[in-house]
């Protein structure tokens, strides 16, 4: 598993480990991304600190059944500040890994995780699969080739390739120190120190916010052989607004801050895609996914295990 | 001028040159590419021989009006072979270029060009902007990338932006004598020195070809106000198929060789489209563009000029 000290990546070491699966964690450790060792301890993972790319990941390729391609750049802010590092941790160095694969283990299943900010700003609502990529900042030009990368392969070397668009994710182990990861850690922070949450505009543009455990139950069925070559949205049901998802976390939290509406910094407002909410449909019907965990009871959830996990709100 | 010493870079030379105005260019002349000095014999230019995101680029864009951003890796076989050159030439250097713009000259106009490759294979026919992109080799992902970082960069920072998507382009001063830049100069190579033609499967995929000098039309139409921040097909309105266009070519160049139906070489259909037809219809209704020249006609001037600068039949 690549990126397998992140957020999501260790989410799913968890699971995998639970069930007897042998994982073997690829990590870069960039500064300030999601990736901490203390989200996979107490698990028994070997685990090499390198790109993805770096020529010894092709040991740890050789002898696996899956890859799960986890690894990337996050941050919007960051890609708009160094292009030229997200274009290479999102693309550059996927396609040094396709080329690794095809060396040394050309039949292995590869599930991908890109993102619902290769849509960008759009027309309509929900976003299927068929609509245009148009993505407002590099990060979503970045992951939208490192997605496609994967279909190239699969289309001209029979590299098993699967990518998943996630929808905005939160939940256990995310990073929420950082102010650049999307809005939902931020809230959640914020919440929990008892701060005020403060939300840009009226608050009424929609996200559809899905849980990890829902994520990693996605990436597990993405590994079937129906899912290879294929690009799939992975989002929640339901959508609400970003007034009613901090209004859930501030109870959940039991936060006496609450919440507040200011205006849009400018900045943040010229990369602002207004509401989306995902069309996951076509997981629905091929694999059988479906998003099973509603807000209130996912977000309850992650605030109990921060307070469990206090180092989460302070770690730099 | 980005790339000005290549095929369609330096046919617009010649045409900026004619109308007066002072036209500097920038090439790296990456081996086996379509630049070459000789393109631009006989007309006094500034050139730099440097990669767009070297710094020396700086002084050429602080002084220019418009950029024509042209530069770019063209061959499709070439991107399977080293995907990390193919990411660099159209993309993370543009990325480079973009954020010298941004520095250095924020209110130029700049005009690039992408490529319909980076619609791929496509389920609809003709193909308009709104089609989700599904590019089948390395160079259209990178293409694609290169062209939405310029969208993001006109969204976030307001630079004055547009891409074209070209369709297959022939005309003069194209690089022949490479197998890897498409059909048309391959078929009018082999024509003019008396070869067969030899057409994959049946003949029978369609494509709209475009002569270069309605490709610089477009590239000067769209350096218009309204163009700003939008991207546009630009392909001819009428389409043939492989086997009638071949068979243009061969009339046009009086060639004794004729064409012949070969079967598919099995590296070559995977990455096969189909079919394929622009609707140009956008940039008709925003910008007045349409194409002028036909097949026939277009093809004859060719086959002239060809006859007239036979070098280009045998220079590496």
């Amino acid at each position: 598993m690549t990126g397998g000290l992140g957020f999501i990546g260790s989410n799913l070491v968890h699971r995998l480990v639970s069930e007897g699966a042998i994982v073997k964690v690829i990590d870069a450790l960039v500064p300030s991304h999601g990736g901490d060792r203390r989200n996979v301890d107490g698990e028994h993972v070997e685990t090499l600190i390198a790109s993805i790319g770096d020529p010894r990941v092709a040991e740890l390729i050789a002898g696996a059944d899956i890859i799960f391609n986890l690894a990337g750049q996050v941050s919007h802010a960051s890609s708009m500040i160094d292009p030229q590092q997200d274009l290479r941790l999102n693309a550059l160095d996927h396609a040094d890994l396709l080329e690794i694969v095809r060396r040394v283990n050309p039949a292995v299943r590869i599930v991908h995780t890109s993102t619902r900010q290769v849509y960008g700003r759009v027309a309509r609502l929900p976003v299927d699969e068929t609509t245009a990529a148009n993505p407002v900042d590099v990060n979503g030009v970045a992951k939208l080739a490192g997605e496609q990368l994967h279909m190239v392969y699969a289309q001209a070397y029979d590299t098993r390739a699967t990518s998943l668009r996630l929808s905005n994710v939160y939940g256990p182990r995310q990073r929420l120190t950082s102010d650049e990861l999307g809005f939902l850690p931020v809230f959640i922070r914020k919440a929990l120190a008892g701060e005020t949450i403060e939300i840009f505009g009226d608050g009424a543009q929609r996200r559809d916010c899905l849980h990890v455990d829902d994520v990693v139950a996605g990436l597990l069925l993405a590994t079937a052989d129906a899912a290879v070559g294929r690009v799939y949205n992975v989002g929640h049901r339901c959508d609400f607004s970003l007034a009613e998802i901090a209004a859930v976390i501030v109870a959940a939290a039991g936060s006496g801050g609450g919440l507040r509406l200011v205006p849009w910094p400018k900045e943040h407002q010229r990369i602002d895609i207004g509401s989306f909410k995902t069309d996951s449909g076509l997981i629905g019907r091929e694999l059988g996914w479906t998003s099973a965990i509603d807000l209130a009871d996912g977000i309850a959830q992650t605030v109990d295990f921060y307070k469990e996990h206090p180092w989460y709100l302070s770690s730099i």
